[in-house]
């Protein structure tokens, strides 16, 4: 087991790779030619241009002076008050640093006391000194922590009593958050300007009619059931092959740029290319002709397409945008059953128009709950029994089967030092790429579950990936054996059995997990804030693609937070601050390291670097709320299994209140705050109704509507940034009087994350609509 | 164990106890004198008279020609279709007989395909003939089971197959029954004549404002939100007290009637009382004039208490019923959050009047949670260690304490027989009490926890009840020792190991179960036919209180099903069922028997007796349909842990996936039927608007909805009757025409039903309002 020094000595080694990064960063971000990488932001914003176009051509920063100030982007980060960070990033970036704040807000405080009071009351016992077992190997920390204390010795009320002050504070905590992130949520949405979400409903599973098309059948439904509030709706079309061609165009559009740059730079030989499987085989072409003719086919066969599904009904699906004249008609609508058969006529808040996921508009109601079990077993397979297949995989990849596949390599394998350097990395190879499309999977799966807009997908995918982390991160490490032998072990053993298992396990790995905070948590936040990934993405395209400043523009890949991958991984040191506070309090500080890095992080990116796809104010909270509690009831279960070892069995009755507390004191926050993120009170629909007529008594809603829900492969880019763009200036003006200038207002960023929702520049709009 | 003879003779003693009871009823009800008991639902139609007004002055029926049909009842409760019983009785009464067809619906094709295929494939085994272990002692219906199929064979794919078929048979009829009752319910709804509380949202929580009464807030805050719909709304007064004071006057005019009856038949001595503690000492005075003294001064209070409610705004309850223009309207405000604090202004649809459980409008939002969480503990505790008070008890009252109290019984006690008897009879007597107690203790708890409507009070119980039932009568009966035993096993039990220890004691617990569903099952609702004590106490309150008519008339006690005492009842017959449908199938047929008998009885009751309290729309469906589903999976566990034991453990990840697919299968019923049943469709509420304003275009509904949530001791009894009883003529002349005559037309049968909600002749209320 690991002493103090050994502790120290990783802290150490931690602390000086962190600086590196934080190092090479500081350095990094002061060169011009990096700009777009470390500040991609801004340039969306329009307050900085590309070097080219600015006129300033230095690629490296020469100026001595600002080497000096290394850290000077921690003051930075920090400066920007939260209003202007709302304004600048939106409100789901501002309430994600929140979670960081919470952290800090739960673990300062609670680390001071169990310093005080549990160190002290655990150091002062010989337990682990005196102990005869001379097998027992003990460490320095052991001694911090509640395994020095001797079975059933009346010290365990101070740890039981901490217990529930420790409960108590971050409870008390949550309950503050929860209400501050309520008002600013609904004070972000009274401040928005007018936006088409605000009087768009969505509708699912329209019945089919035969004598009435979708768009005629919509419109008769809401003018006599919303008689004096429907306003106009918008169909929604089926252009799932549409975008598949798009994205082909592109992608040779992509080509074409690569081989014309390649020629320009050496104009004596004209590029080829062979037209067979991966250009591998086939006929030698020039490249350049023939990438013109395929965007030249393409762009035909998207034209006919277009027209094609602008004329057949079949290409309408049975859902539908329907706008009201007043936020109260949207309101109303949303929040209301429209027919009696609860699986026809489904409404719901449109998500806003960057926000839907339209390939999943059209599953019909009962596919949803079928949908749903598959991926409920899928997933359960998934966690508990992910290793078989990697097992089978590594035993598969072994160096025999290499030669078999491949003879010619034989040779080569059989240098020993290759030999086992291949051996010794095999294995992992699997379970390492594994782990890096787990959140890609659990898209995948959120995907097929039918969710309707990209927050929902990532905060379903979220809380799998939570899931997942607990039980083979958390549970995995504590516990020997795969997922599926845990499970095994735990359906054999009785209910009360299971947290003393755990529990009695838990102080022995408090060494395991601070070393693992310090290399997953600190190095993983400082190696996010140097960005190596995008810097070489960036500088490939700058080479082999960018030819004009918007070609550059495009190849900035500002990213997201990526709340769902981030936001489970902070709750994993939630989940070991909580279990360890009470237990092994000096695991607290490292958590604390962590929490306060990240914030100043994380805050630094959300301003220079991410562009959010969406927002859906801070609709992820009560997920993150719930999960806080989780960890919370975890804790308080394992504490209990550990006491009842230490034959401290009278404490466990008192121990049992904590958690039926927990739980009714989320009840009580349930139905206190979530309201807030899933309804739309009238009161305040009807107060911004009024606003706005007095404001703008004349305005033209209709039109401002029509065109605000068409799908990203039919939207005009003109239209689109006219329209939008108007908006956000007036929002400027009324939120945080800035001095910045916009250039190109729209962060519409899906353009920059072609993923998910590619949209084109595309004027067939106009011959749609 | 029991044989089959031993079976025999005990369904003989049962079927001979369930004749002598329907031979009984039989001949009472065709005595006049007896009418008012077994007829009261007709009484109160105003269809049958009272013997004494109608002239006929028989008190024995001496026709011997209607002796000879005893059993006419029974085609006569199965003749009336359903419709007309809706109309009849109500739609939860006929909705409550549907429970008696699913079981019947479920359980015969269960029952034939199980004697075709399981008996056969059970019996012919040997296993239990040639076991050597002579210890086991087994009996013919053992033969029957499974446990005559040797361990490890492969007969018990049958088993599997069979359990396959009878979930999804059960399913499938779950799933039609879902669709016909919400179905029925919509139809009701749409069928019903313009009632108060389709037009009325119950607001809850109100906040307090410095400058404006309650009443004119709400005005002020609905004409401000819902500007186009609001219409009238009324307060509602905290008149607990009041009510208090007229209970005890109803209480002192029943004595004041039973003196001067008794003065009446002996004129020659006035009656006389004492005034000390319970009549027993004090100062001796005539009772006639005391009680008129009495009533006289609790008039005057009574008067002065309802000026002072009146006029004290602190007797105005933060809460308000406010009523819309529209049934549109109200299904609008009704569904939708108001207020951006989700813990003010909360909105639901208003019960109907007669339904509305007045105590509890005023509770704020916070303690809502917390009595939540004070009844959930205490419910766990009185269902697991209800047996600690009343061993006490039972310890305590022991013959040497009683000889202790009251020494002059010692002679008495030492006679042998009566100590005997007495030490058989005392420690039964606590457990009685309490399980006599138990539901009233249940409603009080569902009270405390503040459901605003006496059908969610009921509803409530029966889920309570129900899960005691579960653990102390099934598990318990499975599994010997208190509750509180069990649950500290199964606390030290693996989690597969519970199904296992249950599953296994199941097949030797059939013939228990089988005598339980004679005795408990059939007797007792035979018993319920004859109306033992309703009939004492309509006798005894004849002779000692009847002077009038009207006062026979209030004597009648029709009674109401007590869905929250009934319906947990017939859940555990459908318990017992589902578990032994593949266990012991000869148990079948007692389950068939009783549900065929309990609703060919509860059919004729609620059509001759009952008198509903309130008409929730069948409100309750699902939670019945929940708990059939909780007895089909609770089925499914067992039967893995049964075949689990049996050596056929490659059947168990067969088994697994039927609660899976039981769990869906409920979650997608929760989502497509049960919005009928707590939503009201916007397009159904408006096509009843279009139809009210085309059938009648100039209604005064503000003066029609004005009076109808009064508190009932405000309530005028003569306005009521006219208020509520041109509406039902109206009914009566729409749904099915009938030749029937109404002379008292309004059930308003909480005057029957003096405890929750008493309601007394009362002319104060235009001074009130």
């Amino acid at each position: 087991m690991a002493t103090l020094s050994d502790i120290g000595v990783a802290a150490a080694f931690n602390i000086i790779s962190v600086v590196i990064f934080l190092v090479a960063f500081a350095f990094l971000r002061l060169q011009p030619m990096f700009d777009m990488v470390y500040f991609p932001k801004w340039y969306l914003k329009g307050v900085r241009i590309s070097p080219s176009l600015s006129g300033v051509k230095k690629f490296v920063n020469l100026e001595v002076r600002s080497y000096l100030r290394i850290l000077e982007w921690v003051p930075a980060a920090l400066k920007m008050p939260e209003p202007e960070l709302i304004e600048h990033a939106g409100l789901d970036s501002a309430v994600y640093l929140r979670i960081y704040l919470i952290g800090l807000k739960i673990f300062i405080p609670i680390t001071f006391l169990a310093f005080a009071i549990l160190v002290p009351v655990n150091w002062t016992n010989k337990t682990l000194e005196n102990s005869k077992d001379s097998k027992l190997v003990y460490s320095d920390i052991d001694k911090l922590s509640i395994s020095n204390i001797p079975n059933g010795s009346q010290r365990f009320w101070t740890h039981l009593v901490m217990a529930y002050i420790f409960t108590f504070w971050t409870c008390y905590v949550l309950l503050k958050e929860y209400d501050i992130v309520a008002s600013m949520r609904l004070q972000f949405l009274e401040s928005e300007k007018r936006r088409p979400d605000q009087f768009t409903v969505l509708v699912r599973n329209v019945p089919p009619d035969p004598d009435e098309s979708v768009s005629e059948l919509v419109e008769h439904f809401f003018l006599v059931n919303h008689p004096d509030h429907y306003l106009t709706h918008q169909v929604v079309y089926n252009a799932n092959a549409l975008q598949k061609l798009v994205k082909t165009k592109k992608s040779k559009q992509n080509w074409l740029a690569f081989n014309e740059l390649r020629y320009e730079k050496n104009p004596s030989t004209r590029p080829t290319k062979k037209t067979g499987f991966l250009g591998l085989c086939g006929e030698k072409v020039d490249a350049i002709d023939f990438y013109r003719g395929e965007i030249e086919r393409l762009s035909k066969e998207e034209a006919i397409l277009r027209e094609k599904i602008k004329g057949s009904p079949k290409a309408i699906m049975p859902a539908a945008f329907v706008s009201f004249k007043t936020r109260w008609g949207a309101a109303v609508c949303a929040q209301t059953q429209q027919c009696r058969n609860p699986t026809i006529w489904l409404t719901e808040w449109a998500p806003e128009p960057r926000d839907v996921y339209w390939d999943n508009l059209a599953i019909p109601f009962v596919f949803l709950t079928i949908r749903r079990l598959i991926i409920a077993v899928a997933f359960f397979f998934l966690t508990f029994f992910f290793m078989i297949p990697i097992a089978l995989v590594q035993s598969l990849a072994n160096l025999e089967g290499i030669e078999k596949i491949a003879p010619f390599l034989k040779p080569l394998i059989d240098i020993k030092l290759i030999k086992s350097f291949i051996q010794g990395l095999l294995p992992g190879i699997a379970l390492k790429i594994f782990l890096i499309l787990l959140p890609t999977i659990l898209m995948l799966m959120s995907k097929f579950e039918g969710f309707v807009s990209i927050s929902a997908l990532e905060r379903r995918s979220a809380s799998r990936y939570y899931l997942f982390l607990l039980v083979n991160v958390f549970l995995g490490s504590i516990i020997t054996g795969t997922a599926f032998e845990q499970l095994d072990s735990f359906i054999h053993q009785s209910a009360n059995e299971i947290p003393k298992t755990i529990g009695v396990s838990i102080p022995m790995k408090a060494t395991f997990f601070i070393t693992f905070i310090m290399v997953d948590g600190w190095a993983g936040i400082a190696g996010e804030i140097t960005r190596l990934k995008p810097l070489i993405i960036f500088k490939l395209k700058d080479m082999f693609l960018v030819k004009t400043e918007k070609d550059r523009e495009e190849a900035m890949d500002p990213g997201s937070i990526g709340f769902n991958t981030s936001e489970p991984q902070i709750q994993l040191y939630f989940l070991l601050g909580l279990v360890y506070a009470v237990v092994t309090p000096f695991l607290l500080p490292f958590i604390i390291v962590f929490f306060a890095l990240a914030y100043v992080v994380y805050r630094h990116q959300i301003i220079n670097v991410y562009n959010q796809e969406y927002e859906s104010r801070a609709a992820f909270w009560p997920d993150v709320h719930g999960r806080i509690i989780v960890a919370l009831i975890i804790s308080q279960l394992l504490l209990m299994g550990l006491l009842s070892t230490k034959e401290a069995a009278e404490s466990t009755p008192f121990l049992i209140a904590l958690p039926v507390l927990t739980i009714s004191f989320h009840w009580y926050c349930k139905n206190r705050f979530e309201p807030a993120f899933n309804k739309y009170p009238l009161q305040e629909a009807l107060r911004k109704d009024t606003r706005d007529r007095t404001k703008e008594p004349n305005l033209d809603l209709k039109g401002y509507l029509s065109n605000a829900y068409i799908h990203p492969v039919f939207k005009d880019e003109e239209e689109d940034d006219s329209l939008l763009g108007g908006d956000e200036k007036e929002l400027e003006s009324i939120l945080v009087p800035t001095k910045r200038q916009s250039r190109r207002n729209t962060p519409v960023p899906s353009k920059y994350n072609g993923s998910s929702s590619p949209s084109l520049p595309d004027t067939a709009l106009d011959q749609l609509l």
